[in-house]
Protein backbone atom coordinates (compact mmCIF):
# COMPACT_ATOMS: atom_id res chain seq x y z
CA UNK A 1 0.00 0.00 0.00
CA UNK A 2 2.78 2.47 -0.97
CA UNK A 3 0.84 4.29 -3.68
CA UNK A 4 1.37 7.94 -4.85
CA UNK A 5 0.10 10.23 -2.68
CA UNK A 6 -3.04 11.86 -4.66
CA UNK A 7 -5.06 14.23 -2.34
CA UNK A 8 -5.91 14.73 1.66
CA UNK A 9 -9.14 15.88 2.41
CA UNK A 10 -10.49 16.50 5.78
CA UNK A 11 -11.58 13.08 6.60
CA UNK A 12 -9.61 10.74 4.21
CA UNK A 13 -6.17 10.67 2.31
CA UNK A 14 -6.08 9.29 -1.40
CA UNK A 15 -3.27 7.51 -2.96
CA UNK A 16 -3.56 5.59 -6.63
CA UNK A 17 -2.79 2.09 -6.14
CA UNK A 18 0.47 0.23 -6.92
CA UNK A 19 -0.48 -0.82 -10.41
CA UNK A 20 -2.19 2.72 -11.21
CA UNK A 21 -5.60 0.88 -12.23
CA UNK A 22 -7.22 2.07 -9.02
CA UNK A 23 -7.53 4.44 -5.80
CA UNK A 24 -6.76 3.76 -2.45
CA UNK A 25 -9.11 5.55 0.37
CA UNK A 26 -7.48 5.87 4.04
CA UNK A 27 -10.14 7.07 6.18
CA UNK A 28 -8.59 9.26 9.02
CA UNK A 29 -10.12 9.50 13.03
CA UNK A 30 -10.63 13.16 12.43
CA UNK A 31 -14.31 14.18 12.19
CA UNK A 32 -15.34 18.16 11.71
CA UNK A 33 -18.42 20.20 11.70
CA UNK A 34 -19.14 24.13 10.70
CA UNK A 35 -16.66 24.20 7.42
CA UNK A 36 -13.83 22.49 9.72
CA UNK A 37 -14.36 25.17 12.19
CA UNK A 38 -14.80 21.97 14.73
CA UNK A 39 -12.79 19.19 14.69
CA UNK A 40 -11.74 16.26 16.64
CA UNK A 41 -9.93 13.00 15.91
CA UNK A 42 -11.69 10.20 17.65
CA UNK A 43 -10.52 6.22 17.68
CA UNK A 44 -11.93 4.01 15.85
CA UNK A 45 -13.41 6.44 13.47
CA UNK A 46 -11.75 5.71 10.04
CA UNK A 47 -12.41 1.79 10.74
CA UNK A 48 -16.27 2.24 11.47
CA UNK A 49 -16.74 4.85 8.56
CA UNK A 50 -14.59 3.01 6.16
CA UNK A 51 -16.44 -0.57 6.90
CA UNK A 52 -19.55 1.06 6.90
CA UNK A 53 -19.16 2.96 3.23
CA UNK A 54 -17.43 -0.49 2.23
CA UNK A 55 -20.57 -2.41 3.10
CA UNK A 56 -23.29 0.33 1.94
CA UNK A 57 -21.92 0.63 -1.34
CA UNK A 58 -21.20 -3.27 -1.57
CA UNK A 59 -24.87 -3.17 -0.87
CA UNK A 60 -25.38 -0.28 -3.90
CA UNK A 61 -23.84 -2.36 -6.58
CA UNK A 62 -25.72 -5.62 -5.60
CA UNK A 63 -28.88 -3.23 -6.39
CA UNK A 64 -27.23 -2.23 -9.19
CA UNK A 65 -26.26 1.06 -8.07
CA UNK A 66 -22.70 2.37 -10.29
CA UNK A 67 -20.52 3.06 -7.43
CA UNK A 68 -16.52 3.54 -6.51
CA UNK A 69 -16.31 0.29 -4.49
CA UNK A 70 -14.09 -2.07 -5.09
CA UNK A 71 -12.84 -4.24 -1.87
CA UNK A 72 -12.27 -3.00 1.80
CA UNK A 73 -9.13 -3.17 3.50
CA UNK A 74 -9.54 -3.56 6.76
CA UNK A 75 -9.29 -1.63 9.17
CA UNK A 76 -9.56 1.40 7.66
CA UNK A 77 -8.65 1.53 4.14
CA UNK A 78 -11.53 1.13 0.56
CA UNK A 79 -9.76 -0.05 -2.82
CA UNK A 80 -11.80 1.77 -5.36
CA UNK A 81 -12.15 3.31 -8.94
CA UNK A 82 -10.39 6.10 -9.95
CA UNK A 83 -12.65 9.29 -10.35
CA UNK A 84 -12.59 12.75 -11.60
CA UNK A 85 -14.68 14.06 -8.72
CA UNK A 86 -17.30 17.02 -9.17
CA UNK A 87 -16.95 19.67 -6.63
CA UNK A 88 -20.82 19.23 -5.77
CA UNK A 89 -22.26 17.79 -2.31
CA UNK A 90 -25.32 16.10 -3.62
CA UNK A 91 -27.97 15.87 -0.47
CA UNK A 92 -31.14 13.73 -1.22
CA UNK A 93 -33.56 15.14 1.56
CA UNK A 94 -36.67 12.34 2.99
CA UNK A 95 -37.75 15.19 5.66
CA UNK A 96 -36.49 18.43 6.77
CA UNK A 97 -33.65 19.21 8.49
CA UNK A 98 -30.64 21.09 9.15
CA UNK A 99 -29.66 23.75 6.52
CA UNK A 100 -33.00 22.92 4.58
CA UNK A 101 -34.74 24.76 8.05
CA UNK A 102 -32.14 27.04 8.38
CA UNK A 103 -32.67 28.02 4.86
CA UNK A 104 -36.59 27.38 4.55
CA UNK A 105 -37.66 27.69 8.16
CA UNK A 106 -40.35 24.44 9.15
CA UNK A 107 -39.41 21.53 11.89
CA UNK A 108 -36.79 18.87 11.87
CA UNK A 109 -37.97 16.00 11.49
CA UNK A 110 -41.17 16.73 9.22
CA UNK A 111 -41.58 14.62 6.09
CA UNK A 112 -41.11 16.48 2.66
CA UNK A 113 -44.10 15.03 0.13
CA UNK A 114 -41.40 13.38 -1.81
CA UNK A 115 -37.66 13.16 -1.99
CA UNK A 116 -35.74 16.79 -2.56
CA UNK A 117 -32.17 16.68 -4.28
CA UNK A 118 -30.32 19.37 -3.49
CA UNK A 119 -26.89 20.43 -4.84
CA UNK A 120 -24.10 22.70 -2.96
CA UNK A 121 -21.01 23.76 -4.21
CA UNK A 122 -17.77 22.36 -2.01
CA UNK A 123 -16.38 25.12 -0.83
CA UNK A 124 -15.94 25.97 3.02
CA UNK A 125 -14.75 29.34 2.64
CA UNK A 126 -18.24 30.52 0.78
CA UNK A 127 -20.27 27.84 3.25
CA UNK A 128 -20.89 25.52 0.42
CA UNK A 129 -23.32 27.70 -1.20
CA UNK A 130 -27.26 26.03 -2.87
CA UNK A 131 -26.79 25.68 -6.51
CA UNK A 132 -29.42 24.81 -8.85
CA UNK A 133 -29.45 23.00 -12.09
CA UNK A 134 -29.06 26.63 -14.36
CA UNK A 135 -26.42 27.11 -11.80
CA UNK A 136 -24.00 24.29 -12.21
CA UNK A 137 -24.86 25.34 -16.58
CA UNK A 138 -23.78 28.76 -16.02
CA UNK A 139 -20.53 27.71 -14.06
CA UNK A 140 -19.65 25.47 -16.00
CA UNK A 141 -19.95 22.85 -13.65
CA UNK A 142 -21.78 20.44 -14.70
CA UNK A 143 -24.35 20.41 -18.01
CA UNK A 144 -27.81 19.41 -17.61
CA UNK A 145 -28.01 15.96 -18.61
CA UNK A 146 -24.86 15.08 -16.31
CA UNK A 147 -27.09 17.18 -13.49
CA UNK A 148 -30.56 15.19 -14.93
CA UNK A 149 -28.83 11.79 -14.07
CA UNK A 150 -26.96 12.69 -11.03
CA UNK A 151 -30.41 13.22 -9.42
CA UNK A 152 -32.18 10.38 -10.72
CA UNK A 153 -29.13 8.25 -9.54
CA UNK A 154 -29.18 9.70 -6.43
CA UNK A 155 -32.76 9.22 -5.21
CA UNK A 156 -32.57 5.84 -6.50
CA UNK A 157 -29.60 5.27 -4.06
CA UNK A 158 -31.29 7.28 -1.23
CA UNK A 159 -33.95 5.06 -1.31
CA UNK A 160 -32.26 1.66 -1.70
CA UNK A 161 -30.52 2.98 2.11
CA UNK A 162 -33.60 3.92 3.22
CA UNK A 163 -35.24 0.89 2.45
CA UNK A 164 -32.55 -0.97 3.93
CA UNK A 165 -32.11 1.20 7.41
CA UNK A 166 -35.96 1.33 7.91
CA UNK A 167 -35.73 -2.83 7.86
CA UNK A 168 -33.89 -2.57 10.69
CA UNK A 169 -36.29 0.29 12.26
CA UNK A 170 -33.81 2.94 11.83
CA UNK A 171 -35.21 6.26 9.44
CA UNK A 172 -33.01 8.04 7.04
CA UNK A 173 -34.32 11.60 7.02
CA UNK A 174 -31.56 12.68 4.73
CA UNK A 175 -28.28 11.64 3.05
CA UNK A 176 -25.21 13.15 1.22
CA UNK A 177 -23.19 11.97 -1.79
CA UNK A 178 -20.66 13.01 -3.67
CA UNK A 179 -20.71 11.87 -7.35
CA UNK A 180 -17.26 11.74 -10.45
CA UNK A 181 -16.47 10.68 -13.73
CA UNK A 182 -15.11 7.36 -14.16
CA UNK A 183 -12.63 7.09 -16.81
CA UNK A 184 -15.46 6.27 -20.01
CA UNK A 185 -16.95 9.83 -18.52
CA UNK A 186 -19.94 7.98 -16.40
CA UNK A 187 -21.08 8.87 -13.29
CA UNK A 188 -20.03 6.91 -10.19
CA UNK A 189 -20.77 7.44 -6.55
CA UNK A 190 -18.05 8.28 -4.96
CA UNK A 191 -16.67 9.06 -1.63
CA UNK A 192 -18.24 7.76 1.75
CA UNK A 193 -21.34 6.22 3.13
CA UNK A 194 -21.87 6.65 7.08
CA UNK A 195 -22.96 8.45 9.80
CA UNK A 196 -20.93 11.40 9.16
CA UNK A 197 -22.29 11.50 5.88
CA UNK A 198 -26.57 11.15 6.77
CA UNK A 199 -28.69 12.07 9.37
CA UNK A 200 -30.34 8.52 10.86
CA UNK A 201 -32.57 8.13 13.76
CA UNK A 202 -34.75 5.70 15.79
CA UNK A 203 -37.02 6.23 17.84
CA UNK A 204 -36.13 9.85 18.45
CA UNK A 205 -32.66 8.45 19.46
CA UNK A 206 -29.95 10.12 16.92
CA UNK A 207 -27.03 7.83 15.75
CA UNK A 208 -25.29 10.57 12.93
CA UNK A 209 -22.82 13.33 12.99
CA UNK A 210 -25.53 15.90 14.85
CA UNK A 211 -24.29 13.79 18.14
CA UNK A 212 -21.36 15.79 17.14
CA UNK A 213 -22.26 18.94 15.79
CA UNK A 214 -24.67 19.90 18.69
CA UNK A 215 -21.76 18.36 21.46
CA UNK A 216 -24.21 15.64 22.45
CA UNK A 217 -20.91 13.48 23.45
CA UNK A 218 -18.52 11.08 21.88
CA UNK A 219 -21.04 9.64 18.35
CA UNK A 220 -18.49 6.41 17.99
CA UNK A 221 -20.86 4.23 20.65
CA UNK A 222 -23.39 5.14 17.79
CA UNK A 223 -21.63 4.96 14.59
CA UNK A 224 -20.36 1.21 15.64
CA UNK A 225 -24.36 0.89 16.04
CA UNK A 226 -24.71 1.16 12.45
CA UNK A 227 -21.66 -0.48 11.42
CA UNK A 228 -22.89 -3.32 13.39
CA UNK A 229 -26.49 -3.47 11.27
CA UNK A 230 -24.74 -2.92 8.15
CA UNK A 231 -22.59 -6.30 9.00
CA UNK A 232 -25.86 -7.80 7.82
CA UNK A 233 -24.50 -7.10 4.11
CA UNK A 234 -21.63 -9.38 3.89
CA UNK A 235 -18.96 -8.37 2.11
CA UNK B 1 -59.96 56.84 -5.99
CA UNK B 2 -61.51 56.07 -2.97
CA UNK B 3 -60.75 51.80 -3.13
CA UNK B 4 -60.99 49.05 -0.61
CA UNK B 5 -57.63 48.89 1.10
CA UNK B 6 -56.16 45.56 0.17
CA UNK B 7 -52.08 45.76 1.16
CA UNK B 8 -49.44 47.83 2.28
CA UNK B 9 -45.51 46.78 1.62
CA UNK B 10 -42.71 48.47 2.17
CA UNK B 11 -42.70 50.83 -1.15
CA UNK B 12 -46.30 50.20 -2.36
CA UNK B 13 -50.28 50.34 -1.02
CA UNK B 14 -52.81 48.43 -3.18
CA UNK B 15 -56.19 49.15 -3.28
CA UNK B 16 -58.82 47.88 -5.06
CA UNK B 17 -60.75 50.49 -7.80
CA UNK B 18 -63.89 51.57 -7.07
CA UNK B 19 -65.28 49.32 -9.49
CA UNK B 20 -63.69 46.45 -8.55
CA UNK B 21 -62.01 45.31 -11.85
CA UNK B 22 -58.62 46.47 -11.30
CA UNK B 23 -56.47 47.96 -8.30
CA UNK B 24 -55.06 51.05 -7.69
CA UNK B 25 -51.19 50.89 -6.93
CA UNK B 26 -49.61 54.08 -4.86
CA UNK B 27 -46.12 53.75 -4.84
CA UNK B 28 -44.62 55.65 -1.94
CA UNK B 29 -41.24 57.77 -0.91
CA UNK B 30 -40.21 55.13 0.88
CA UNK B 31 -36.47 53.26 0.39
CA UNK B 32 -35.28 50.15 2.28
CA UNK B 33 -32.56 48.07 1.63
CA UNK B 34 -30.89 44.59 3.69
CA UNK B 35 -34.08 43.30 4.12
CA UNK B 36 -35.98 46.69 5.87
CA UNK B 37 -32.72 46.95 7.93
CA UNK B 38 -32.02 50.36 6.32
CA UNK B 39 -35.08 52.60 5.34
CA UNK B 40 -35.69 56.49 4.33
CA UNK B 41 -37.58 58.54 3.00
CA UNK B 42 -37.16 60.51 -0.52
CA UNK B 43 -38.62 63.07 -2.22
CA UNK B 44 -40.47 62.29 -5.89
CA UNK B 45 -39.54 58.76 -5.34
CA UNK B 46 -42.96 57.45 -5.51
CA UNK B 47 -43.31 59.39 -8.80
CA UNK B 48 -40.36 58.33 -10.79
CA UNK B 49 -40.32 55.01 -9.90
CA UNK B 50 -44.30 54.66 -10.60
CA UNK B 51 -43.73 56.79 -14.13
CA UNK B 52 -40.85 54.79 -14.99
CA UNK B 53 -42.28 51.46 -13.69
CA UNK B 54 -45.99 52.31 -16.18
CA UNK B 55 -43.52 53.34 -18.92
CA UNK B 56 -41.41 50.03 -19.20
CA UNK B 57 -44.22 47.84 -18.71
CA UNK B 58 -46.01 49.51 -21.34
CA UNK B 59 -43.50 48.87 -23.70
CA UNK B 60 -43.35 45.04 -22.57
CA UNK B 61 -47.23 45.01 -23.54
CA UNK B 62 -46.24 46.82 -27.13
CA UNK B 63 -43.54 43.58 -27.24
CA UNK B 64 -46.29 40.89 -26.49
CA UNK B 65 -44.89 40.65 -22.94
CA UNK B 66 -48.27 40.29 -20.66
CA UNK B 67 -47.40 42.91 -17.68
CA UNK B 68 -50.12 44.30 -15.07
CA UNK B 69 -49.88 47.67 -16.46
CA UNK B 70 -53.50 49.15 -17.45
CA UNK B 71 -52.91 53.19 -17.09
CA UNK B 72 -50.60 55.82 -15.13
CA UNK B 73 -52.34 57.98 -12.67
CA UNK B 74 -49.92 60.58 -12.46
CA UNK B 75 -48.15 61.30 -10.68
CA UNK B 76 -47.40 58.32 -8.47
CA UNK B 77 -50.80 55.83 -8.79
CA UNK B 78 -50.81 52.75 -11.27
CA UNK B 79 -54.08 51.00 -12.07
CA UNK B 80 -53.04 46.99 -12.76
CA UNK B 81 -54.55 44.05 -13.17
CA UNK B 82 -55.79 42.30 -10.12
CA UNK B 83 -53.51 39.40 -9.82
CA UNK B 84 -53.13 37.03 -6.94
CA UNK B 85 -49.08 37.44 -6.10
CA UNK B 86 -46.36 34.71 -6.31
CA UNK B 87 -44.13 35.31 -3.24
CA UNK B 88 -41.09 35.11 -5.33
CA UNK B 89 -38.32 37.61 -6.59
CA UNK B 90 -37.93 36.38 -9.98
CA UNK B 91 -34.29 37.39 -10.82
CA UNK B 92 -32.58 37.71 -14.24
CA UNK B 93 -28.78 38.07 -14.33
CA UNK B 94 -26.59 38.93 -17.26
CA UNK B 95 -23.45 39.98 -14.87
CA UNK B 96 -22.51 38.21 -11.58
CA UNK B 97 -23.30 41.35 -9.06
CA UNK B 98 -24.78 41.49 -5.69
CA UNK B 99 -26.17 38.12 -3.95
CA UNK B 100 -24.64 36.32 -6.36
CA UNK B 101 -21.22 37.23 -5.97
CA UNK B 102 -21.58 36.64 -2.23
CA UNK B 103 -22.66 33.61 -2.99
CA UNK B 104 -20.68 32.05 -5.66
CA UNK B 105 -17.54 34.77 -5.56
CA UNK B 106 -16.62 36.13 -8.75
CA UNK B 107 -16.41 39.76 -9.59
CA UNK B 108 -19.04 42.44 -9.57
CA UNK B 109 -19.88 43.31 -13.72
CA UNK B 110 -18.38 39.87 -14.82
CA UNK B 111 -20.51 38.18 -17.49
CA UNK B 112 -22.45 35.29 -16.80
CA UNK B 113 -22.10 33.35 -20.48
CA UNK B 114 -25.84 33.01 -20.86
CA UNK B 115 -28.74 34.79 -19.07
CA UNK B 116 -29.48 33.09 -15.36
CA UNK B 117 -33.17 33.23 -13.39
CA UNK B 118 -32.89 32.63 -10.35
CA UNK B 119 -35.71 32.76 -7.57
CA UNK B 120 -35.56 33.44 -3.93
CA UNK B 121 -38.69 33.10 -1.94
CA UNK B 122 -39.76 36.95 -0.41
CA UNK B 123 -39.24 36.82 3.19
CA UNK B 124 -37.39 39.22 5.32
CA UNK B 125 -36.80 37.35 8.34
CA UNK B 126 -35.48 34.62 6.21
CA UNK B 127 -33.45 37.11 4.20
CA UNK B 128 -34.68 35.69 0.19
CA UNK B 129 -33.67 32.63 0.06
CA UNK B 130 -32.29 31.25 -2.80
CA UNK B 131 -35.02 28.44 -4.40
CA UNK B 132 -34.11 25.57 -7.47
CA UNK B 133 -37.48 24.61 -9.39
CA UNK B 134 -37.55 21.52 -7.27
CA UNK B 135 -37.73 23.31 -3.95
CA UNK B 136 -40.71 25.78 -5.47
CA UNK B 137 -42.18 22.04 -6.36
CA UNK B 138 -41.90 20.13 -3.35
CA UNK B 139 -43.04 23.43 -1.41
CA UNK B 140 -46.02 23.77 -2.57
CA UNK B 141 -45.43 27.36 -3.89
CA UNK B 142 -44.88 26.82 -7.81
CA UNK B 143 -45.48 23.54 -9.83
CA UNK B 144 -42.79 23.02 -12.64
CA UNK B 145 -45.02 23.90 -15.57
CA UNK B 146 -45.49 27.24 -14.57
CA UNK B 147 -42.28 27.87 -12.91
CA UNK B 148 -40.90 26.91 -16.71
CA UNK B 149 -43.46 29.43 -18.07
CA UNK B 150 -42.20 31.98 -15.48
CA UNK B 151 -38.64 31.08 -16.30
CA UNK B 152 -39.18 31.97 -20.11
CA UNK B 153 -40.89 35.23 -19.74
CA UNK B 154 -38.73 36.64 -17.63
CA UNK B 155 -35.54 36.10 -19.99
CA UNK B 156 -37.79 37.47 -22.70
CA UNK B 157 -38.94 40.69 -20.90
CA UNK B 158 -35.39 41.02 -19.20
CA UNK B 159 -33.96 40.63 -22.76
CA UNK B 160 -36.33 43.40 -24.19
CA UNK B 161 -35.36 45.89 -21.62
CA UNK B 162 -31.74 45.19 -22.06
CA UNK B 163 -32.00 46.18 -25.49
CA UNK B 164 -33.97 49.15 -24.53
CA UNK B 165 -31.51 50.49 -22.10
CA UNK B 166 -28.81 49.25 -24.36
CA UNK B 167 -30.12 51.67 -27.03
CA UNK B 168 -29.79 54.77 -25.01
CA UNK B 169 -25.87 53.45 -23.82
CA UNK B 170 -26.98 52.23 -20.47
CA UNK B 171 -26.01 48.51 -19.43
CA UNK B 172 -28.68 46.30 -17.66
CA UNK B 173 -26.49 44.13 -15.29
CA UNK B 174 -29.45 42.21 -13.23
CA UNK B 175 -33.25 42.81 -12.92
CA UNK B 176 -35.90 41.61 -10.14
CA UNK B 177 -39.40 40.51 -10.97
CA UNK B 178 -42.34 39.47 -9.05
CA UNK B 179 -44.86 37.51 -11.05
CA UNK B 180 -49.09 36.95 -10.31
CA UNK B 181 -51.95 34.53 -11.32
CA UNK B 182 -54.28 36.41 -13.39
CA UNK B 183 -58.00 35.84 -12.46
CA UNK B 184 -57.88 33.35 -15.96
CA UNK B 185 -55.24 31.81 -14.13
CA UNK B 186 -52.34 32.91 -16.54
CA UNK B 187 -48.69 34.16 -15.52
CA UNK B 188 -48.52 37.79 -15.30
CA UNK B 189 -46.01 39.96 -14.95
CA UNK B 190 -46.79 42.24 -11.66
CA UNK B 191 -44.99 44.91 -9.12
CA UNK B 192 -42.58 47.39 -10.54
CA UNK B 193 -39.55 47.85 -13.04
CA UNK B 194 -37.52 51.16 -11.95
CA UNK B 195 -33.96 51.61 -10.52
CA UNK B 196 -35.30 49.80 -7.44
CA UNK B 197 -35.42 46.58 -8.52
CA UNK B 198 -32.73 46.58 -11.69
CA UNK B 199 -28.93 47.12 -11.58
CA UNK B 200 -28.39 49.28 -14.22
CA UNK B 201 -25.10 50.98 -15.55
CA UNK B 202 -23.54 53.78 -17.65
CA UNK B 203 -19.42 53.92 -18.03
CA UNK B 204 -18.95 52.73 -14.96
CA UNK B 205 -21.48 54.97 -13.12
CA UNK B 206 -24.34 53.51 -11.02
CA UNK B 207 -28.01 54.18 -11.65
CA UNK B 208 -29.71 51.94 -9.46
CA UNK B 209 -30.54 51.19 -5.76
CA UNK B 210 -26.90 50.14 -5.14
CA UNK B 211 -26.18 54.28 -4.75
CA UNK B 212 -28.48 53.90 -1.67
CA UNK B 213 -27.32 50.55 -0.50
CA UNK B 214 -23.64 51.51 -0.78
CA UNK B 215 -24.61 54.49 1.30
CA UNK B 216 -23.12 56.72 -2.02
CA UNK B 217 -26.14 60.25 -1.27
CA UNK B 218 -29.59 60.55 -2.66
CA UNK B 219 -30.16 58.26 -5.32
CA UNK B 220 -32.92 60.37 -7.05
CA UNK B 221 -30.86 62.16 -8.89
CA UNK B 222 -30.04 58.86 -11.12
CA UNK B 223 -33.38 57.92 -10.98
CA UNK B 224 -35.00 61.21 -12.40
CA UNK B 225 -32.22 60.36 -15.81
CA UNK B 226 -33.69 56.84 -15.95
CA UNK B 227 -37.12 58.48 -15.66
CA UNK B 228 -36.12 60.68 -18.51
CA UNK B 229 -34.93 57.98 -21.23
CA UNK B 230 -37.76 56.33 -20.26
CA UNK B 231 -39.48 59.08 -21.22
CA UNK B 232 -39.36 57.89 -24.92
CA UNK B 233 -41.65 55.31 -24.49
CA UNK B 234 -45.30 57.37 -25.02
CA UNK B 235 -48.02 56.48 -22.76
Amino acid sequence: MSGTFLYEGKTKIVELSEDGQSVILTFKDDITAGDGAKHDVLTSKGQFCSETTARLMHYLNTKGVYTMFINYIPPNKIRARKLKMIPLEVIVRFKKAGSFVRRYGGTEGEDLPEALVEFTYKSDAMHDPLMCVEHLEVLGILDRENAVKIINQAKQAANFLKEFFSLHGFELWDIKFEYGFDEAGNICLGDEISPDTMRLRKAGEIFDKDIYRRDLGNPMEKYEVVLNLCRSILL
